[in-house]
């Protein structure tokens, strides 16, 4: 009698016309009724012939799903006894201190669903058994919260004027096609497992020369650590280097990302103001030394002033002095525009305290994720084995073809294509925003990298202007939000050209300007 | 006269004949003949013309230079009055307290050298003023050091007998260039550039299908999370669920990487025992509910284990009183032979508890560096918010490709493929270890995965035989170092057959048992 009662309640709910599969509905079907105590703990289930006879379908099926339910504990078969359904219900939980959430009165408790189950008792079972999500409004962490509130970054990553982001659309794609066919056809399994700690060989030589030559960088190839970009060169360089509380000099204003990734490392970040020849700490600040500071000597972020060699050799006498790690971002140091690229600090660091950190996303793709850090060769063997430990990195395929990319010239051609292409849009913006404004609204951000900044009347709001473009479809960012304080911080707009079509940079900006002029009423 | 001096000092050292370009050598000799004080801060550099004359070279090179040499604030040049040398020396630093370092002995001091260099005396110019590098011992941060010392990462990645390492060369690469090719020929910007919290749409479309059919996962795409693997999903939801000196559960054993991942974010993680039922926390561990747990339901990691259906239920319900988040490692469960894979634990979780981990990289390959987390509701947009910002990932032209590999059906094909050709390895090792052995070394690691592990004699030293099979070229690792007290584990060896080619599996093997039995007496 109680295999005909499943048997009428499973066939009323297998549908052969749903599209799934019987075997993957008869699974679930026991696996609910078990679950809401419908077939209670210790009844026998019939057996696979029984059921199969009755459901109509294939016997192997049935102990196709039986083995199954055996396998997850649902039920347990004893030889020549029969199927039984285990005791499912949760283990007792000993020892445990009374629960303060055990008197929450919406929360379901398995432990009221011990009575038998309808199915054994024959009356007639109910509709669904499933219980409704219980969604508890738990918080996030103290340091998960803070990163949410903080957050910077942007829904759009893509369009007039998203600063920091390359024209992607000029990438040699066919270049980058033959080599990616090149290394699937001849397929080496080293390249497709987890990356050797440090990455692939190949491109830590190519990497080294390059920098060598392009950025005076002293390193040798041991010295270079792949990483997806500089979010992870700098979260390395932390947890590496430093402990949570311990304090880091970070440029005001400074790249918002990065400011994240220091706080849930437990950092304490300490703005320091910037001046025309680049970070500038106070009495105040030198006389409490750091342990790190992050700093953009070539092209500071989002202002654009160089760093004084004065200053670059202060700061190196300063962290020698104190014993400060100094990680040097050079982010975007290839686009200078009318000039060679500045040298980098690390080149003038003679006592090992610069960790230097560079990436890809500019100069080729952002979506490519392939950075480097350079660190002393005292710390080189332990980043390696760390960057192994913490990321568990991959992606050796894609670097055995930027290696190749770069020795074959192709990266370097690149950046020069480019260089000029940017140097271009760059003039067109300027030309426009002047049309427009005249020297009303003047641009800053040195001549180079892939954004300017325009600056905006004090006091007026950067951020309601930006909301304004971004409702006409116009990204840009504004100054404010780089400052740790930004309610006094100086008033402006980073505007990105690096990605906007030659045709599309005036109109653009005839659309941003409408935005200010419909904002700021000085502009009205 | 000084012009003659400077041009012989350069012109000594000017090398035609070195590949080096004439620019970048002049550059480069002038920085150094600033920087070293031999042309000392005041002094008048040779006009570019003279200079020009004298060395024998084109007037623009040196016009080039100088121009570098003034962005790079090397040099001034006043209209009209002719170009001079910079006061290079650092920034005075003003308020910083003493220097414990100052009075090493050995560490240059750049205040040393402001006496006017030999070009402004006449003196004959000293060969090299480069100083030698000074390596300060600096230590790592205290979790830095404490990550380097618990270091499990191997050298080796790929052979036998490696853990975790699915088999490569059988991945369809052919299908992978086509879909590469395919979106490379018609490139898209937004695939090119930085991904959206939480990954690219159609990827998370394609897994949350395959997840809900596959593993019983119940969720929407939107509570997917695409992360590039295991550790960073877990230290996604770490740090966002965590704060520093929080308890974690973790099994005892367990994956040597997370553990990783946990200590430098600041977590105690309290190892629990596991037994028959998987993971089993004892009165005492009941008592002081932790923050997270991290659990292999599937497939306890490394043993093999399953989870039971009561020891679900308990941890779900404990979970629930205690408000405690359970992560869920369900790292290789899709590899089950001769059964159907287990369900997954968030698929029973009615209270938005579970966060549910996985990957690609032992389905498809390790490299590809794709894996996703699965957020309760309630935390989906927080956690596609702090992966943009922690991570700033990208990638997504190859999150496209896959969505199609999957949507298109080679995903699960290639899956069982996989499976069947696993499974045969498996048994071949079996075979080749019981050939051997007999019944003296029992296998344990369930019917399921990518590797085995092989009971050694108590108290026999497992890495010792490891490190006798690596110097044998065989990869194995030792049971006892995935415990949190590796001197009281028991002794035995992960042995990986997934990546090992069917005829090479009895030969490693024998190789394997020469070390077993040269390290082990009474084998010998």
């Amino acid at each position: 009698m109680r295999t005909s009662v499943l048997s009428d309640w499973l066939a009323q709910r297998l549908d052969r016309g749903n599209g799934q599969p019987i075997y993957r509905q008869l699974h679930r079907l026991l696996q609910q009724a078990i679950l809401s105590r419908e077939l209670p703990a210790g009844s026998k289930v019939p057996s696979s012939r029984l059921l199969a006879q009755e459901l109509g379908i294939g016997r192997n099926t049935v102990t196709q799903v039986y083995e199954q339910l055996v396998l997850e504990g649902y039920v347990s078969s004893a030889t020549g006894r029969g199927t039984f359904v285990a005791d499912s219900a949760p283990d007792e939980i000993v020892g445990a201190p009374d629960a303060e959430a055990s008197s929450t009165p919406d929360a379901p408790n398995a432990a009221d669903a011990r009575e038998p189950g309808v199915l054994a008792s024959g009356r007639t079972p109910a509709s669904s058994s499933s219980p409704s999500p219980h969604r508890a409004t738990r918080a996030l962490s103290t340091r998960g919260a803070r990163l949410i509130a903080g957050a910077g970054v942007s829904k759009r990553q893509w369009g007039a004027f998203m600063p920091g982001v390359p024209d992607v659309t000029k990438f040699p794609a066919r270049v980058w096609s033959r080599l990616h066919n090149k290394y699937w056809r001849r397929l080496r399994p080293d390249l497709l497992t987890y990356a050797p700690g440090g990455g692939l060989a190949a491109l830590r030589h190519a990497l080294a020369d390059y920098l060598r030559t392009s950025r005076s960088v002293r390193c040798t190839p041991e010295q270079i650590i792949v990483t997806t970009g500089i979010h992870q060169s700098v979260d390395l360089a932390v947890r590496l280097l430093s402990d949570p509380g311990d304090v880091i000099w970070t440029e005001d204003p400074c790249y918002w990302g990065v400011r994240s990734v220091l706080h849930v490392s437990g950092l304490q970040s300490r703005p320091i103001a910037v001046d025309d020849e680049g970070i500038a700490p106070s009495p105040d600040d030198l006389a409490q030394p750091p342990k790190l500071m992050l700093v953009t000597p070539s092209h500071q972020y989002p202002l654009g002033m160089v760093m004084s060699l004065a200053r670059r050799r202060m700061l190196l006498e300063y962290a020698r002095q104190h014993q400060c790690w100094i990680i040097e971002d050079d982010y975007d140091s290839e686009f200078r525009y009318g000039s060679r690229p500045l040298a980098s600090l690390q080149g003038l660091d003679t006592s090992g305290q610069v960790i230097y950190v560079g990436s890809f996303g500019k100069t080729l793709f952002p979506g490519l994720r392939i950075g480097y850090l350079v660190v002393p060769e005292a710390l080189a063997e332990s980043f390696a084995t760390a960057s192994a430990e913490l990321y568990r990195e991959g992606q050796l395929l894609q670097q055995a073809m930027l290696a190749e990319f770069i020795a074959e010239g192709h990266f370097t051609s690149h950046i020069r294509r480019m260089r000029t292409l940017y140097g271009q849009r760059r003039q067109t913006l300027l030309d426009a925003a002047s049309q427009r404004y005249g020297d009303a609204l003047p641009a800053v951000g040195g001549d180079a990298g892939l954004h300017l900044v325009m600056q905006l009347p004090d006091g007026s709001d950067d951020r309601r202007v930006a909301a304004a473009a971004l409702e006409r479809n116009i990204v840009v960012r504004p100054l404010s939000g780089y400052y740790a304080q930004p309610s006094l911080a100086p008033s402006g707009l980073l505007i990105g050209y690096a990605c906007v079509p030659d045709e599309e940079i005036a109109p653009a900006f005839n659309t941003l300007a409408d935005a200010i002029d419909a904002t700021l009423p000085q502009f009205a």
